[in-house]
């Protein structure tokens, strides 16, 4: 890959641990909430590799927090989630679309529970934080809003939990998925949470100290020799293979929740949230797209930067969000939005790539490798 | 400068101007909106000096409109912003600080009326599109909010009006500043303004048609040879010169209109909006804490990256939001948010710098060359 060289400024915010990932082998950044996240060290490959074998430690610093406390916290964190927040314990984790009053997707976090009028939204890439702020400025309602200074860090891969054990004592074994717990280090109460952007297992934890991410990360590295310990990044490859969305790419606020195959983080029975009508709806009518799997014949591909339109004959009848070449799948991978009959699983489509029109298959998701 | 590469993704989304500008001598970029946006050519200091003695074409498409259209378009735009729309006309553009209930700037968009019940906000770096939608949900309004596709181009420098006259006619001169007309090109009505992030006077073209993005830049560049046009974008040496301040960099959801010295655009005594009681509050009161300018002493300093602390003493008095090298005043410039009685013009501090703490001096803003 190639591209132009991006600059932090006040705007385009470097992370506590800018200095580590900058001084161990990045090759190239995103910008997620306005904010550096490293994409690529080694390679796109190399690092997947790594990834599924060994332990990396991720900066993630961008996956913001928004919170949400006062008397009327939990009030809006019900309206607001698609998922039924309404008895939303501490210590757990819950992955919550945020929908529109159409069902578009505004942002899908991880609300964590911090007790009962408190809630952090751990966010993907758009200001949620406006849409909250908003909510509660029209409602009057009792609550504040705003960016604490909490900057996540990951460790992820299959040696995880022993890097992390050594590091904060075996009880961080324990911690069940999508399940967090605060654990004693420097002084503070770190929440350390079973979690993260990949299928490969690990941790999330919650620096809420920025002048502490140096720190923190060499503590880390200090452990990490015997296990290999690398830094990495959210893998395009190894998100794509393991079917992981991403808003903004995958899922828009164009998209609802049904039509990105996440219903089953939808509570539709159980509260009323804002969206349900339209998300009610859909469920009785059914999705007229569908977010579904794309196998693409041929030679190896480069990652998509743009929507690519998907035909049969001369009928657009979807397009691809996201794609990679996956060297353990020797193919071509993508996601892509498709339309009406071109949904259903194995139609034979074509689709507009760098390369020219190539035939590709319509898959479930994930893959099934 | 060194930076490292930045990738496009539909979730960083380049422009319709992408593949010119990337032809054009690009050396970096910064993201704005989601989207990539230019942020140096041949070199910060020759960029701006082009600028300042010809004519330069902007990818200024990150400057994403915000249309809100409806019965309740004008209440929810006069309720939104700080300068007071009630009788905004059509042809018209209002610079409009937008704040949260503590008179906290969520944005400061241009607001373009486009009719009775049609605005357009051209933002700056924030979703303000799910604040305006969080507000009209919350309170039931008859308005549509969206993204609509629209890409600003600018063309900025003081031959920007010879050049905009072979294009699209001798009329394009009449033009005032912050006005719009509509001009015909290729069969399209396309919106242009007299304005444009720069002090060297230009315009900004709304180019509603992504598809056309390469043709309009052609169309433009076609003219250029004898103007001695190049490919530019915003200059961060020729904004602090002119005193032009950045949202994110020098003004936060942290600052009020009245602390960035943007009183003259927030009209209180005419009509309410969000947070106009803080703001009251604040005129009556005095603000604690003023956006100043910094002429900081010593030899060449990089661009700054990140917020660096003030001092009197052992004080710390305030902190620098952005800053470079003025080759044309021979000095560091800068933006600093100077706490108590050191908002005071002539003030003497010391900033802290990558070479150290460096003497500096508080001034008004703009800067007096």
């Amino acid at each position: 890959m190639a591209g132009f060289p991006v600059f932090a400024s006040r705007r385009l915010r470097s992370t506590p641990y800018t200095e580590r990932v900058e001084a161990s082998g990045l090759s190239g950044y995103t910008v997620y909430n306005h904010m550096l996240l490293p994409a690529s060290f080694e390679s796109l490959e190399a690092d997947a590799a790594h990834l599924k074998k060994y332990v990396q430690i991720w900066d993630v610093a961008g996956e913001r927090q928004v919170e949400v406390v006062g008397p009327d916290a939990r009030m809006l964190s019900v309206m607001m989630s698609a998922r039924d927040l309404t008895n939303a314990v501490d210590k757990r984790c819950y992955y919550a679309p945020i929908c529109d009053h159409k069902g578009g997707m505004i942002n899908d976090p991880i609300a964590l529970c911090l007790g009962e009028d408190r809630f952090w939204f751990s966010i993907a890439d758009s200001d949620m934080l406006l849409w909250a702020k908003g909510l509660a400025t029209a409602m009057k309602l009792d609550v504040e809003i705003f960016e604490p200074d909490v900057s996540p860090l990951a460790i992820q891969g299959p040696l995880a939990d022993d890097l992390m054990a050594e590091v904060f004592g075996e009880a961080v074994r324990d911690i069940k998925f999508f399940r967090f717990e605060r654990f004693a280090w420097r002084g503070r109460d770190l929440i350390i949470a079973r979690s993260g952007w990949s299928k490969q297992g690990g941790f999330e934890i919650y620096l809420d100290d920025s002048k502490l991410g140096v720190a923190l990360w060499d503590d880390i590295a200090a452990k990490g020799e015997k296990y290999n310990l690398r830094a990495g990044c959210p893998n395009l490859i190894e998100r794509i293979e393991g079917g992981l969305l991403s808003l903004g790419n995958d899922m828009t606020i164009e998209d609802t929740p049904m039509e990105c195959g996440l219903a089953k983080y939808v509570s539709l029975d159980s509260h009323d949230f804002i969206g349900r009508d339209a998300l009610l709806k859909q469920r009785e009518e059914g999705v007229q797209k569908q977010l579904m799997g794309l196998v693409i014949e041929g030679d190896m591909l480069p990652p998509v930067a743009m929507p690519a339109d998907c035909f049969i004959g001369d009928e657009k009848v979807g397009f691809q969000t996201s794609g990679v070449y996956s060297p353990d799948f020797g193919q071509n991978l993508g996601f892509a939005m498709m339309f009406g009959a071109a949904m259903q699983e194995g139609t034979q489509i074509e689709v507009e790539t760098v390369k020219g029109r190539r035939k590709a298959t319509v898959t479930s998701l994930p893959f099934q490798s």
